[in-house]
């Protein structure tokens, strides 16, 4: 088990974010704002138009040193110059007064109008521009001078990596710009294909009278000085007139350059034929603009951009309405379908009714897959996300083959743990359906197996072989599984039941690094000053003493032990030296080591602060973000060495992790392959099919939470899943693993996610105040397969392995656990009912359902986790995968308790309930408050963005 | 010294929020927002027009079920009914859609306007509402018995205690609401005389046409179901019309009573004559309107309440100048002169020319309000105050009592650190010029004190007589400084000056906290398992053995001692037991004390992160925050209880704090009065004089840094300063304190800070969306005093203090140093050094001086703090006041490096070079950009809103 990557899908609201985007932009994503996207996206539906990069040139320095100065640009939000610092500010949503669009359309409409000038260069459209006015000659010829004057940029100094490094960009911007050397860093953040807009605005005080032009040129051209980047310009708008009293012009120009950064009225007005149709986009803006009243809202205040545009849906639908005659409500219905679509089952889940049908098709399905398997690995991302996994692979084998050696006393250990890793997860990357998942033996098999064990120490039973056995009934109950195609009971598995079974092994991970904490405390006992006699000396049998002598006499007035030596051969040897020189240690200190104690305790708050710390870093402000995220992705790694160097620094008999010194299974005296029987009676194979459905039960569940999670809508994988086929592959391992007396494996959630994540790809978030498209992953065998080599490979490097102190290992395991637990739904609603109502975040949630409802909701979780812990710490405890199916008939109950609605909101529906709500009425508000934002508010955010993540 | 309520000031951005807006509001908080606390600030300059509660029903259910819902309300903010949750939304910042208040406007001017309508309850105002339409005597009367049918509020549960619990308040509620039984918790959080504005909207079928009508009563009375909160209603606005397409009246109904909640709009349409005024102000409305462009904005987001809305200013100008007449430049200009103010001399801070001339000035300045600084203490919040305060004032003595019992050898112990304390602190409330602070004996003096200690030690003078004299010689020379009117000099102490001192301060606590930690673990060495000889025996001196056979024969193949024991007499005694039974101990370990070592490391990083962690609780969002701010204001308190618990727990014998038993001086031998010589030669008293003027120029540095900080304007502290009289009480109690032997003391920034906030006057923040308003310091001598006098009784509290472990007084060290370094804004400028461009934060410095000058500035800090700190570790280390004084002389030649305006951002400006900057042109950027919005910005957001902290 590994957390790597948890961060990704838990905690971070970014990531959140994108994620609700993804899932926003599958009609595609809205025009302008999909632009840097879009030539890789191949999704986006209706407009191809470049992007537009908008400059804002002002004249300043009336009357003396007229110039023009650049004062601001946008691209999708507002940058403006920051004067006095020299720098851009930070992107922002550009605010407008009303006044300013107001004064600028009656400007544009007494204005001069060019909407296909054919100039090639800027003197001749300055000519055009100007000939269309009523100037007398001279002031032509001022403004003509003044316009072609060459304006000051801000170019801020390079240093900023290229980021769109395909060959195709890279070729093509070669072409446009081979005149130039100086290459400005914003040019290499806008894709192919941009173009420019310039705005030109100021007071000029030889006007009598406003001169206000827009020209939309037929060809776009480099209107050379104009713009700092080098770009064709499309449009130019120019915004002159004598000086007023509030410097208005500013501000126009500000209007005209938001209005030109709108994707709606971009659109339009390159389709505009005359001024009526500039206005009447004009005018289309003015009536979507949002507007916040000045008693409220500070104007000057800038508002960063926001992570998610949902009203682009609704833009683009009145768009589509205008373009394809598609009627709003056939449109809203394909939302409502897509919005319920998670529940429609996928072609991997639909009922084939043969047996081992859903096998077969899985198989099909994936077999045209097979070559592109490993042809789609061949980009330099998958190294990366080789390193990543391998090192939480190794992470995770290190510490569940120690978690593992512990619960099994050694019947199975580190070695096993590796070996197993490999063995298992590489046949199932190159067999599995879903090969991105990644195989781990822990969580709740191993709580299972340790239940397993203490009860076959409690019967005196030969572990291994009865383990065998178990290991094939689990097998063969997986073929009938497959056979009957059960794994299409997955839809019954809503959050509360992968919340019920992520809360409780997190609990259970955090129960057992505190347990073993203080076991190990017990092991090492603490000196407290109280005792009188301490000490320990190294006693010979030698001729000057009698050894019954040494407990002969007390001191009368000590009521505790006081060793009194008498006359011995003694000495003051350590323990083990001493018994290397042929005495015996004597004393009440002897078996104490002091300092282990509180060093392991140290060491155990340490690693499980600093792995958290460092997980946290990515969120910080401070150093670059790649920096950030090898501390974020490596942080586990990072913790234990931190700890291992800590303990090798001060040199104390920590315990450390027991890593055998050859290539043999830990337990003496057994070979790989596990005798059937052993010590075993006969009917113990057949009586072991009675654990062996349980754990059946637990594997399937567990396999089949991760699979789901694994293949939601929103990571767009496109070879499809292979739910069937994977419980194959599993349950043949878990034949193998069974005979070879190594570890049992299932999907691990986590540190699959992690995988998944580490093969995202993503356009490049580099327009100023965009964030990143997700486009999809790199779905491959390759990467797992390579993982899996390397971790075996890795059994070679054991002897480094037992320098590593067993309290790292523990506060590792409190990290996972609390990390685990807090990623959750649950423990965010778990935590409502400990804040005030004026407190609560704004969560959809709340919106929707009453807050006693939702705080009943968590308590009958809270009340489901309890029982479940009170099962799992009574003899009964072996039942526990029967309860974690409890749950999936609890939850079921719960319909009786709680409306379809609430039910919507508070978890997921169950196959039956979705036919329950009805067709076009999913909320009671819905049917008395017909209002087209609360629409669309529900339409488009979607309802639980976290992943829910049970903890292997 | 102690970090209590430092958070407030350094960390909290809503703090500093709080502050600015109190700046800002010095020309009184704009109509409305400041409409609830208007009647205690009293300085609230134009409107005195009640605030206005608006609600917004709506008619819902047509055909079928006709009935009014409440869904909206709005007092400054929008709170939204959230149908399905059966919740009030958070308040938010309302967004319009253009066209809806375009509707409203046209609906309006169709409409029905009476304003001055004479109705006495709702059914004369709907007779004369309807008697205006042209309706059918049918369709009246249904609409009447429509408009008078009961509307259902959302009234939410009680629970929320009323805030206003002013007698005055109760009186005038009870007189209005005796007729009611139920209380809507809303109600009590209104200010008295708060008025009702209903609006209804909706659609209705058998409207033929839209149904508009606005009106204004005369009287304002109650109509009684209309509005969920039982007050007069002065406004009533009625939106009608036959059913749309797209549920327009929604939003016009929104419009409406977002317009009615606009404080420009409400004074105007109170003042409205007819139509047409009504009509202007819509207008007026609609030309100040922020808008957000539709492809950059999602209308359903909600924007939370801004922190502060200094627009109000700029609106509040132009209503000013409709008002009076009053020009704008005028008005500009005198915003100009506020935002300059702080450098402009206070009334303290004038120069009389004549010897003791301030000091006269003090003392009959702040004679006149000698006995209102007793009466107004008479108010609860001076409980908790004291409570506060002397929590924050014991734990203070109690660690510094022990760094000082450290740093003299016992020269000064707790006790004297209490007496001193509650003697000095009681005398300073009582004759001081700002009876607000609150002195300490550390920081800066400390380190001084630690030095001269070590100096005489080196020299093997007798400390306590050498330091009397050197206590006489400060007294004597801050007399001078008294008489010279020295404190003057104050305004050259910029921003630069203050966070040198506290950086540097504050890293030797960092340094002490881990010294003295490191210090520890030496003192009980970690027991390595390499040495082979180990234990300890004790030997007695009997017959059976020879002591010195012992250590005679040595192993020939172990090169480590291992102590062969031979023939001799011993038991395993523990060593102190040992010696009492008349033995003596022997062997390697037998000065080992195990665990200790760790134990303590465990106990410093628990009392350090506790500490820590709960002084940030107070951010945290759950529990109420009554609750969290018990656990932020006394952290350190309970960071200290917990260690002592857990030391008390294990019962190890850990170092403790040394307290003397009985009311004695700490050195033995010494009595109360240190003896004037002592065993040193006479010329000592006269050589004293150098110390003591290097000390001097120290204790006036660290005095009046506070003491400016405390009478910073911000405060609004009513009974002015008393630098002159300060400083010479300073004079008297060092004199006392040197002649008595205990320590020195000087004003304590941040415990001064504490109380001063623990007696902040503040509106009550109950109107929804609303921040608190900042009225005044309760200023008083009376809870200073208490405190102290606490102080001395609690000196019988000592034999509980000898349970405390010193390292977690180390950790609460480390956690004030870091805490104290952490509030500076030079800490936030080094970490910009750090952070990418990218990812800095939008501080107006940014805005505003290049990055390049800012981390000069910055390096210049860091090269200038590396200095002092070499100067402090060598021998020279005493000269190192001279140093600190040094750092306003590098401030001074700074002004050859950056220019006047970067200053002013980087720093504050020195007297001379406030005349450096013309008048009317602070910044470049407006000689070229004439722009409302930047000035605006540049004038109502406060440079620098941190206030920094000198860890004393």
């Amino acid at each position: 088990m590994k957390l790597q990557g948890q961060e990704d899908f838990g905690h971070s609201s970014a990531h959140e974010n994108v994620l609700a985007e993804e899932l926003d932009s599958g009609l595609g994503p809205g025009p302008g704002l999909g632009g840097p996207s879009d030539t890789d996206n191949g999704e986006s539906g209706v407009s191809k138009d470049p992007l537009l990069f908008i400059q804002l040139n002002e004249l300043l320095g009336w009357p003396h040193a007229l110039e023009w100065r650049e004062t601001g640009r946008w691209v999708l939000f507002e940058e403006k110059l920051e004067v006095g610092a020299g720098r851009w500010s930070a992107p922002h949503v550009p605010t407008l007064a009303l006044p300013s669009l107001q004064k600028l359309r009656s400007l544009l409409a007494e204005g001069i109008v060019l909407l296909d000038c054919q100039a090639q260069n800027l003197l001749e459209l300055v000519e055009q521009v100007i000939s269309g006015e009523s100037l007398s000659p001279e002031l032509r010829g001022q403004l003509q001078a003044l316009l072609l004057q060459r304006p000051q940029h801000h170019i801020q100094t390079p240093g900023i990596r290229p980021c769109r490094g395909s060959k195709a960009f890279r070729s093509a911007s070669h072409d446009e710009d081979t005149p130039l050397k100086h290459q400005n860093p914003l040019r290499q953040k806008l894709p192919p294909g941009t173009e420019a807009a310039a705005v030109l605005a100021g007071e000029l005080g030889f006007l009598a009278q406003p001169l206000g032009a827009f020209v939309r040129l037929r060809n776009s051209v480099v209107l050379e000085p104009l713009t700092e980047v080098i770009l064709p310009s499309r449009f130019f708008c120019l915004l002159l007139g004598p000086p007023t009293l509030e410097g208005s012009y500013h501000e126009m120009g500000r209007a005209a350059a938001v209005l030109l950064s709108d994707p709606q009225f971009q659109w339009s007005v390159r389709r505009a034929g005359d001024l009526h149709d500039l206005l009447a986009a004009l005018d289309a803006f003015l009536q979507e603009v949002t507007t916040l009243p000045p008693g409220r809202w500070d104007p000057t205040a800038r508002i960063p951009p926001p992570k998610r545009l949902s009203s682009q849906h609704k833009r683009l639908h009145s768009e589509l309405q205008e373009v394809t005659g598609l009627s709003r409500q056939s449109a809203a219905q394909a939302e409502d379908k897509r919005h319920h679509g998670q529940h429609t089952p996928s072609p991997e889940l639909q009922r084939t009714g043969r047996l081992f049908g859903g096998l077969v098709q899985d198989v099909r399905r994936k077999a045209c897959w097979y070559p592109s398997d490993f042809l789609d690995a061949l980009h330099p991302q998958c190294f990366s996300a080789v390193l990543y996994i391998y090192l939480a692979t190794v992470t995770n084998a290190i510490t569940f083959g120690g978690l593992l050696g512990d619960a099994t006393e050694g019947a199975q250990g580190v070695l096993e743990s590796f070996l197993g890793t490999a063995v298992a997860g590489a046949a199932f990357c190159l067999m599995a359906g879903q090969p991105l998942t990644i195989l781990s033996s822990t969580g709740p098999v191993l709580v299972f197996e340790r239940l397993l064990f203490s009860f076959s120490r409690d019967h005196s039973l030969d572990y291994l072989p009865f383990r065998l056995w178990v290991g094939v009934w689990v097998a063969a109950f997986c073929l009938v599984l497959v056979a009957t195609e059960a794994s299409l009971l997955v839809r019954y598995f809503t959050r509360f039941t992968e919340e019920g079974f992520c809360a409780l092994i997190s609990l259970i991970f955090v129960y057992d690094a505190v347990g073993k904490m203080l076991n190990l405390i017990h092991a090492y006992p603490i000196q407290r000053p109280g005792s009188p006699a301490s000490g320990c000396f190294c006693q010979y049998p030698g001729p000057g003493g009698n050894a019954s002598e040494w407990t002969s006499t007390k001191h009368r007035d000590t009521d505790v032990l006081s060793v009194h030596l008498g006359l011995v051969n003694a000495s003051l040897l350590s323990p083990p030296e001493c018994i290397r020189q042929g005495g015996s240690p004597h004393g009440p200190s002897c078996d104490t080591v002091p300092d282990i104690a509180f060093f392991s305790l140290l060491l155990f708050f340490t690693s499980f602060l600093c792995a958290t710390a460092l997980k946290h870093v990515k969120n910080s402000r401070l150093l670059p973000s790649a920096v950030r995220k090898v501390f974020s992705d490596f942080s586990s790694v990072l913790a234990i060495l931190l700890g291992c160097g800590l303990d090798a620094f001060l040199g104390l008999a920590t315990p450390k992790l027991l890593v055998p010194t050859e290539f043999k299974p830990t337990l003496p005296g057994r070979g790989w392959l596990v005798s059937p029987f052993g010590a075993n009676p006969w009917w113990l194979s057949v009586a072991a099919a009675l654990p062996a459905l349980l754990l059946s039960i637990l594997i399937f569940m567990d396999q089949q939470i991760t699979a789901v999670i694994l293949n939601r809508a929103e990571y767009r994988l496109q070879k499809g899943a292979g739910f069937h086929l994977d419980l194959f592959c599993i349950a043949l391992l878990i034949l193998l693993t069974s005979a070879l007396g190594l570890p049992w494996y299932v999907s691990a959630t986590v540190i699959s996610l992690a995988h998944v994540d580490s093969l995202r790809r993503e356009s490049k978030a580099c327009v100023p105040g965009e964030d990143p498209h997700f486009l999809g992953i790199r779905e491959q065998r390759l990467t797992g397969l390579v993982v899996f080599i390397l971790t075996g490979v890795s059994i070679f490097l054991a002897p480094v392995l037992e320098f590593i102190p067993m309290p790292v290992l523990y506060g590792i395991f409190l990290h996972m656990g609390v990390a685990a637990l807090s990623s959750i739904q649950f423990t965010k609603r778990v935590q409502l009912l400990l804040m005030p109502t004026k407190h609560q975040p704004d969560m959809l949630l709340l919106r929707h359902v009453p807050l006693s409802r939702v705080h009943l909701f968590t308590a009958i979780q809270l009340a489901c986790l309890g029982l479940l812990w009170i099962i799992k710490s009574t003899p009964a405890a072996i039942i526990f995968p029967l309860m974690l199916l409890g749950l999936v008939g609890v939850r079921k109950a719960l319909e009786w308790v709680f409306p379809p609605q609430e039910l919507l909101w508070l978890d997921e529906l169950m196959p039956e309930e979705e036919k329950n709500i009805p067709e076009n009425g999913l909320e009671p508000e819905h049917l008395f408050s017909r209002n087209d934002r609360e629409d669309s508010e529900l339409m488009y955010q979607p309802k639980a963005p976290e992943i829910n993540i049970s903890v292997n």
